[in-house]
């Protein structure tokens, strides 16, 4: 993605984690050469007028699924497509899940994605493994990911019983190599067996609809799990992470944990920080089953503000989407039976400006703070930071001018995925190099 | 137990969980027949002054195991001398548990308990019934023992591995069956899988010794278990009885349950009252396994402090001992590895002084609460109230006369049972006909 | 209020807090003479078919103000009719407020209370007394009343600054003496200063309307009001009770001080439990203002759910209705200033069966906890029981039949009282002798 | 305070609150003039090999009382030996506070502080200022000491009646000031009432001694004032920063504040980091004399670690130190009454190596965490990051080489103030230019 002759960003305000400050920047060959006033600069350049704007670090979206085949089909957005709509948002770098079947070898499950996505992502991109199963050859595989390819965090599922889900042991063994390799351990967090026999009720009480999803799985069965996967982590000492965080209980769970010293960070995603799950509810079944993704999107209306609020104050962490899209004839493989709609909305372009909406806009965290949770935090946590996550000298030319004063304006309805967040690009510019 | 001619005591306070009054109380043939004054009373009664002192319902002690089989040893306190015990207490009912082996008959095993105890008791007493696996049979023989034989509650173990430890499913499904025939479910809430998992590191440490009991299960694998069973009951709609509490982070579970609703009894026990975990550490290793059971004594010193508050204040309800007594040959079957230290304390005979020395004396509870605690609620839960558990007409002549000026002397010792906790009798006067 | 000649109530449930009993009830001179089956009954007495119906004590109601003089005008239910708006309710008892001015003797204000009400009332009062200033006569009078006119409870006020108002130092010393002599103090908790700037801010912004009256004392400004109280209580260690807990905010600063061990209850009222405060925005001004009473109703619908499982749960304790009610056009002494709006709601008349209808028809609570919190807590807490509020031998034959199959009929509109709660009497019996 | 020619760090690992990287340091004139490897650096340039060691920028103590006249006496560090101890201890910057008498001009007493500070500091400073009491002149010499004098913070006695304390309508009138002129209110959050009530009790029993200084002020004293801080601050919508936060209790309500979106500071200080109340019990006078302080030292022994966990967690902000201290001589103006012990600790010096050993050496916070509380965080609340707070170009040189495998030496003996945290500076390098 480089760029053969610099580039000048004039007069915008560069805003990190921890401050702003009117500065210029300048690149070349994808990296910040220098950031300040009265730079000197080479003749030739590309200048770009950032007056009036922000000019902040790319967004990462530390939670994609680019055509992941799950629930007997395909996501719609595939890695070109998707990475495409991360630009177009501000986002420069991805981070998408490696899931081995089970029984199948993690590392060739992970070549496997490198292979389908190196040919068409259009911005960074960097992988979680998942662990689906356990053996010795997948304690092995993960610390040979760790090393030879560069793999740091890896996901284990409390849910997809039968499909994905480790019980208390095999999680206790996963996060003790996740310890032991110096991995960062991430859950799915939803009690698998509850959801099993949720769903088996409400299916015999005759609920098929979108509804039921939510309706067999409600807070507190991801609150449970989520205290579970604490516990566990604390008991071997790894380091935490809860991948969609989606209700408050879930939310309080995480908060109170940390407040107690344990080493968890919660992930919101946009469509829980934007929307909430009353649209299951919704007559037109096309537009409720859009909405469907585990854990659901949550009926108490009040969970979006909670969450952002909890994102603002720290006791959540970081930002992704869980981007898992899927066309309405995909979704309608579940029009009898909610157990089959494939879960998953979208989001990989919208992040950002959902947040600096609900977030920024309502007052309820800073500029800085707003480059925190979309991407200081992910590069820390990922250990990729300063060279992501901050406009500063050396760092990746991942930088986004961000115009707060623009409105978003529709583009990609072509795509044809379920609008289950407001899906409209931000119309600053990018420059992901 | 009946007596032929009747009883009469006079100048009493008859202390209730509602109220206090002075009032005389006329028994007859193992019933109250009247409670006021200036009765009318046949010639030739036995005449008892408890003037200056209180007249409190018997004690009804809601977890004992008596004479248990288990890890290898049989609890020395069998029905007679146990159910002495608890007399020489104060307390005049126990509640026992017929605990099956995996993949025997419930049916069986209660008729085995009962031919056991029946011969022997000195006192009333009932029996929850333990389900430690899961079937068709087991479920059908949950509703024949509640119709024919008057069960009305379960116990599931969530601890005990591989003995009598039911996974999240068979949870599910036995609280589902409570449920349905109107039995309580009771659960021993502790994470077995993590219980295994720092089992095997302690010892693999080289801790072998008693303190490794606690250790490998700290108090978050209990709150855990507590948070998981009630989020469980609560899918199924039943209510549920978490015996033996016996952290501050498991009180504090069930104190939000109720909070937001649930219907959930915590039961604190006499050990867990009266004393902590830092006995484990002790030099002397006979004392230090005397206190080892599960869950176990918290070595945080203000744990029974804050247990009792909350028993005050009715977050907890009842009040149970666990009694289950070793010799301290029996305990040094573990002499060398923590694993098989028999687990259990003593407490039947001590539970209610205990509770009137540290909960009323203390000025944490008043009298009629401590009555409640002791007694009532224990009746009203498993429906045997005003039968028992009141000083009232047609109530059962459960009498104790409690003398709050006495202190408590040393009987037992003859037992030869580890005293974990103090064990001297109460030296009032029980009346149980 | 006695009668000659005896009743026998026949074939009803007995409810009393601790448990419910198929029973006859026999009165005789305004006392229960004897509760059982099979009683022994002189001829001619009249007798009551209770069959398929609800015996239990008669409401306490724990808050009116009849006929008070305030804020320029004077409440407009009477003793007469309040207290039969209690009866027709299911409520044989009020417990009203003896409000002394600043300055005045309590002695006087308390003989001026009594003789207004003595000749007016239909059913059993009593009467708090509140302390309004403090001075060495106001303390001295706050003992005579006790021993003299057996008052045991004192209101102070935290608002109605330069009225009502005592500053800390002052509740420091009333509470002191509450302990000294006895009673039991109680506080009107909002925090007065803050209502002076909310109120003077809100008019400077042009909100004059009775929405303005919730946004110059939201929430907090009643939590942290009770929040000093249980301070200032428990650094006198008084027994504390917190009159009209009409937030979410404030009943959690109560339930976290139970928790602790204080000795603090909490009393929602009926139009708290009953309703919320969006109805202070609604467009009709007459509307608007029937709402508004101190602390306001609040805007948060989830509020009367919220307070309805706290007192299911017993961090609430008790229910009153600060019955206080005044006619739209005497509300409308506010109509350019909400700060003139006379606050008082109604509601004597249906306490009973809103708690009925929230509480136990909802599922929160069982009959038992329902004649706790209408009657016997209150009678408990005021040292009249079990005098009142339970059906027992001895007790007053303060005796409601309550008929859970029947509907509320609309009789009082002729009142004209705003009807904020809705108000309809109880159509069962009530017995109040 | 600037120096001619360069310095050059080498080698050293530069500590931010964001990251940590190998990195040289280059200086001149007092400020950092590049930070990266292989720099650019003119000849004859001072080297110091800072190898293995960490490059911090200069610890800023936010709360100091050098020789503050007070309680009758003056606070025996002067701004010169305060200010050496800083440095000594890592810290290149104070903020002291400007404290006027009731009715005194607030610019008068500025420019006595300024006076009298001028001449000897030693290092950096700042000034907080005080209201003691309440005006229109008040309210204007505000924003005139804000506007000429750069002073954006204002602290305001919740304590200290009939001295300094403000009542809830002068702290509703000052926080709205402070709002209104940009600056942050700062509170010293104890109720002022309950302590004096609280004093005249423990004197009257006969409790002279220091303890008596905590036993007048339990924890809820403060917990309450700070409850009631933030409901006023929020009822303004100003930002809010709590002085020493020494509770438990307290640093709660500031915890969850935070979590409901109030913006509130609590700063921790290094006596309630380092050591607890029980000191206060001890049988020397002359030691236990030398913890008093209000609010005081907590004698619940878990207060220290739980603040620390807190101030990890990003619960608590900042850390100062409250310096301000008296010698035994001095202590003894008190020693017949509690209430004449002059108010203060030491901790200037200290505090840096307090918050390295008990937060980072125990693993509960990283070295940027550690950054982040004592210098970057300070920084930005009172607006001079990242001028100070931040290693970076064109930041000020205030740097401090940390090396975390040295001990601390005792050296400050011959002062003569109260050790009553341990007194020892810091052995590294303190670069403050």
């Amino acid at each position: 993605m480089a760029e053969p002759s610099g580039i000048l960003i004039k007069g915008g305000k560069v805003v990190n984690e921890d401050c702003s400050v009117i500065s210029d920047v300048y690149i070349e060959n994808g990296k910040i050469v220098e950031v300040g006033l009265n730079l000197q600069i080479p003749g030739g350049v590309r200048v770009i007028d950032a007056t009036g704007k922000l000019v902040i670090p790319g967004g990462i979206d530390t939670h994609t699924h680019m055509e992941l085949e799950f629930m007997g089909t395909k996501a719609v957005d595939d890695f070109y497509i998707g990475t495409k709509a991360a630009l177009a948002g501000g986002t420069t770098m991805i981070m998408d899940f490696v899931i081995p079947q089970r029984g199948k070898s993690l590392l060739e499950a992970y070549d496997c994605w490198r292979q389908t996505a190196d040919p068409k992502v259009c911005c960074d991109y960097s992988l979680h493994v998942a662990v689906t199963w356990w053996s010795d050859q997948v304690k092995k595989e993960m610390q040979t990911v760790t090393k030879e390819k560069g793999v740091n965090s890896f996901k284990m599922f409390m849910a997809y019983k039968d499909v994905f889900m480790l019980d208390d042991s095999e999680l206790y063994a996963a996060f003790s190599q996740c310890k032991e390799i110096g991995a960062i351990a991430q859950v799915h967090a939803e009690n698998g067996d509850l959801i099993a026999e949720g769903a088996k009720k409400m299916l015999s009480l005759g609920i098929t609809g979108p509804e039921g999803h939510e309706l067999c799985r409600p807070e507190e069965v991801e609150a449970e799990a989520t205290q579970r996967a604490i516990t566990i982590a604390h008991a071997v000492n790894c380091p935490l992470y809860v991948v969609h965080v989606m209700s408050k209980s879930a939310a309080k769970v995480v908060s109170n944990a940390r407040r107690e010293g344990r080493v968890v960070f919660g992930e919101p995603i946009a469509a829980g920080l934007g929307t909430d799950g009353t649209h299951c509810w919704h007559k037109d079944w096309g537009h409720a089953a859009g909405f469907v993704m585990g854990p659901p999107l949550r009926p108490d209306p009040s969970t979006p503000g909670y969450l952002m609020d909890l994102l603002a104050n720290d006791d959540l962490t970081v930002t992704g989407t869980d981007n898992c899209t899927f066309s309405v004839c995909q979704k309608a493989l579940g029009k009898d039976d909610f157990t089959k709609i494939p879960n998953g909305v979208n989001g990989v372009e919208d992040r950002m400006s959902v947040i600096w909406e609900k977030g920024v806009h309502s007052g309820k965290m800073d500029e800085n703070r707003f480059v925190a949770v979309t991407s200081s935090n992910a590069a820390k946590i990922f250990n990729f930071y300063p060279q992501k996550g901050r406009i500063a000298k050396n760092s990746d030319a991942d930088v986004v001018i961000w115009d707060p004063k623009m409105k978003r304006i529709k583009q990609r309805d072509q795509v044809g995925t379920p609008t289950a967040v407001i899906r409209e690009p931000y119309k600053g510019e990018v420059i992901s190099l």
